[in-house]
């Protein structure tokens, strides 16, 4: 039997700060699956910084969203039909369907999970889990010894990124946007120190909070950020590039690191990176990640916010730095 | 006996372009060598672009010059007075004392060269030659199909950051200024194309002359070069940071290129470095392009201001891109 949902289709491009306008829910039939198919009741899903690019008709890592096409992105939930022996009715899974409530898929994109941990294949043990992975260890090339900056620490990356800089006994810098953020990064994840950037003056700021000089920038916000650190990056560090969400709402080209010189004085590399090119570091991630969540090492917080229909709103509000932790929507 | 000498040294640090006011030429005896030391009579001497840098009160990679004390810099020049047995009179050398007429030096900080070849060793096959070596193969990871741009083509470094690539079997673009340097580029030392950043639109120019885009850009000038080459960077692409020219008598910070969010979604790797890290390479460069230069595969153009008096004319075009090919001073 079909299964009546609901889910977002993109009703127009966005200029500049999305509006709720942009996006429209839409009721559909989601029918039976056929062979090799399951059909999923969403949970949860989630709202991620680079989806705002997506919403732009730019040929990037990933193809544009289409106008008056559904909206995707990662979602866990329980499979209610299944053609696909290997997932079975009752079998919770993420896959990428998200934006929607039911959802039709080829089982081949949807991956069995533990119910007990659901959202955390969103976060901590998902995409951003990997992305703060790969980004610090990798691309990073963390070495012992290296002071560690992160920007957006509060947020769904910038929090794992620390936490598994601290856990590997590294010296932790995270920024972030007001007190109660910097207050959580230091007394929930144990960062050893916070920078408000809505304070201004990023160099001074950590010039203080680094002495010595920052050796690892993982970097979520590019524009002043990015410029700061290089302020205070010392000899052969490394800034991994993950994303820029300062720009991702500018209706022109924001202004970039003036100081792009002081990569050739201080040698740094400044290399970026995309999740999706490293899942060959799933398992090892899985592993030392998985143990520390087990072992409750790793504080996950997480915003919730409740029913489809608040969803634009989510995302909205993630652009402009709302959430603390990974921004999900409850289904 | 001593020797009258004349010498320059650094009257005033310049504020943006350096004036003739900033040096001042002084007349000095020279002394006789101590054990273990020579004295070299110059026969030419470099500038370089990265002098500039050094007139600032600034801690860099290499310290500041000081004021009322003689500049230095690359020179060759002939033995005449010794007192270290493997470096006896009439030995050519290369050495770090330039900007006078005579030096008198450590002998461990000079090197015997081919007389026939010396001013080679202030370009080719000197810190210029490695530099762009080891900048293009090392830093810029240079792979097979790769396609190559290079600012400040013309330049001393440039220009064989281009011809390396382009015996290696690449295609090469370089930009330089004006029509007759992007003729010489193209014409003299076989380039594939020229961009004559004068008319401006190095985008498109870009775009025009790399259809498919640049894998490895190798950066002499840093701003708009920058920005232009990571619009048309392919995907995994990789800059070498060598210089930033068009900056360096910046009074304020220059504009940074406003596109650094394509380093996330090309996944780009920007690598700064300095020469004198990379010592190491230094057999490997003189076996492969010292063969290129006894073949006379490697074009080499210079451009010669006579007589140390014109040394700082020299320094201040070279900074405003008047030289094709490496800028030197005969003494």
């Amino acid at each position: 039997m079909p299964y009546s949902s609901r889910e977002f289709h993109l009703a127009s491009r966005p200029s500049g700060e999305p509006v709720p306008e942009n996006f429209r829910l839409v009721e559909v039939e989601v029918p039976d699956p056929r062979p090799g198919e399951i059909v999923v009741r969403n949970t949860f899903m989630s709202v991620d910084p680079y989806m705002r690019g997506r919403m732009n008709d730019v040929k990037s890592y990933v193809p544009p969203f289409q106008i008056d096409a559904p909206l995707d992105g990662g979602a866990v939930g329980e499979v209610v039909a299944s053609e696909a022996p290997e997932l079975p009715v009752g079998t919770h899974v993420v896959h990428q369907a998200g934006w929607r409530e039911y959802a039709r898929l080829d089982a081949r994109h949807a991956r069995a999970i533990d119910p007990s941990l659901q959202t955390a294949y969103l976060g901590v043990l998902g995409m951003p889990g990997l992305t703060a992975y790969v980004g610090l260890l990798d691309i990073g090339a963390l070495r012992a010894g290296d002071v560690v900056f992160v920007s957006g620490a509060a947020g769904a990356v910038g929090s794992l990124v620390g936490q598994i800089a601290k856990l590997r006994g590294h010296t932790v810098i995270g920024s972030a946007g007001g007190p109660e953020k910097c207050a959580h990064i230091v007394d929930d994840l144990g960062f050893d120190a916070a920078i408000d950037y809505r304070e201004g003056d990023l160099v001074g700021q950590l010039r203080t909070a680094a002495p010595k000089g920052v050796d690892v920038y993982f970097d979520n916000v590019g524009g002043d950020h990015l410029e700061a650190a290089m302020f205070v990056m010392r000899t052969f560090g490394r800034v991994a590039l993950c994303g820029a969400i300062s720009g991702y709402n500018a209706t022109s080209l924001p202004p970039g690191p003036r100081n792009m010189f002081m990569a050739v004085s201080k040698r740094l590399t400044l290399r970026g990176f995309i999740v999706t090119d490293h899942a060959d570091r799933r398992e090892a991630f899985e592993e030392e990640v998985g143990g520390w969540v087990r072992n409750g090492d790793i504080v996950v917080r997480e915003t919730v916010v409740e029913g489809i229909a608040q969803a634009p709103h989510a995302f909205i509000a993630l652009l402009r730095g709302a959430n603390t932790g990974k921004m999900l929507v409850e289904l």
